[in-house]
């Protein structure tokens, strides 16, 4: 049985200014929670309905579990559908970017992607694909938010998140800098070289300005429909399965 | 100034159980408001806020106006920030499927898609690669539910969706059945030919048992890093630029 203040905690972490200020996210799901466990992360708590149990991982000894039942589960829960179990995670130190570390291969950039599902998405696209960066704009959705986490499915423990100055970076980098741009050159004869890196905009307002003048080869999507846009995401998958496809 | 009970019945609209009862479904935004008004689609009524009044589209002779205020739009809006304007649409006559419309051309077909998102967001992608059918089972989410209809950010009005038992289409069907599953053929080698149906699965079951064996080419995108799956609308994005890329 979980305390009141238990309770109020975890509640607060449902909101970006408590998990900053606690340094603790939240993550939902057996699968997701199995998967955090067998990475770099550490977790700070277990919450499961007696039936998840067993499905609980051995290595489970520096992390304190809880059983709680199905109306505390509801509680805490950040889902309408709570999925039996959940647990505290610590949030990891800042990372730095490296920027030896995206030589000879492919990463994504973000310019403010705003919506937590758009963002999870385009995490868990990295992970299929084996890109291993996501950088992203300091506007960009927090990485921690329940959807974002959601919407990964477990990726984003295997995935590098790095937020920083955009306008900085682009400018230091002398990698290629393919940018998804309504005007560019047709994605399908792209040369996409050895390594690079993928510049994609806000759902609504595109890449900025400031960006645009970064990019050294715009890139298209050819449009044969009447559609004015595609949804960020989806622009995300289709790159990066042409990238694959391009490496094979 | 709109009655209580005007109110009432488009507050009503946001439940599919009214919506079928009525025939009448919601759309928000000027965008999507203006491509539907110049479709086939048959408008009932628009509510605008002052602003919106000079944007609206000519031909709106037939289309009942209110003027509203910000209070009102919020009362009867589907969205957490309404977009100013909100239009009452009927829902067309259930389209009966013509086996000999889909010859020369591909068309998606969805085995219980659930999440209303994603639904939208297929319609969306179909729209922008200039795939005119969207096939879906008669258990996949309702077109006319307020997400779907967001998601497809006015691509619904060009596309059309045809429920249908998809276990006698696919029976019927002469054309090749190219079905998105985990060991398949590659689909970067894959030959598409001239025409074909793409079969995508729910987002958490796949494609069920009954439709895989009607499958002639099964197909699959190749996975370089860990993630489990896809999400079923980035599958459909990436099928539709391969279909794509292959015409060109």
């Amino acid at each position: 049985m979980l305390s009141k203040s238990q309770i109020s905690f975890i509640k607060s972490l449902h909101q970006k200014k408590y998990r900053k200020e606690s340094g603790i996210f939240i993550i939902e799901g057996i699968k997701s929670i199995t998967e955090f466990i067998n990475s770099s992360y550490q977790l700070h708590s277990i919450y499961y309905t007696p039936t998840y149990f067993p499905s609980l991982p051995k290595h489970t000894a520096n992390i304190k579990l809880f059983e709680v039942n199905n109306a505390e589960l509801e509680k805490i829960s950040t889902l309408q559908t709570p999925q039996g179990i959940l647990a505290l995670v610590h949030i990891p130190v800042k990372q730095k970017l490296d920027l030896k570390s995206l030589r000879n291969r492919f990463s994504l950039v973000l310019d403010d992607v705003q919506d937590p599902g758009n963002f999870g998405t385009i995490i868990r696209i990295a992970d299929w694909f084996g890109i291993k960066n996501v950088i992203c704009s300091e506007n960009t959705v927090e990485a921690y938010n329940p959807k974002t986490v959601q919407s990964t499915m477990g990726s984003l423990c295997r995935i590098n998140v790095i937020y920083t100055n955009l306008t900085t970076f682009l400018a230091e980098t002398k990698l290629p800098i393919f940018g998804a741009l309504l005007n560019g050159n047709n994605i399908y004869t792209t040369n996409w070289g050895k390594e690079g890196l993928i510049l994609l905009g806000n759902e609504g307002h595109g890449i900025s300005e400031a960006l645009i003048e970064k990019i050294t080869i715009p890139v298209t999507i050819p449009r044969i429909g009447k559609a004015e846009s595609l949804n960020v995401a989806v622009s995300a998958a289709i790159f990066c399965s042409e990238l694959s496809r391009g490496n094979k």
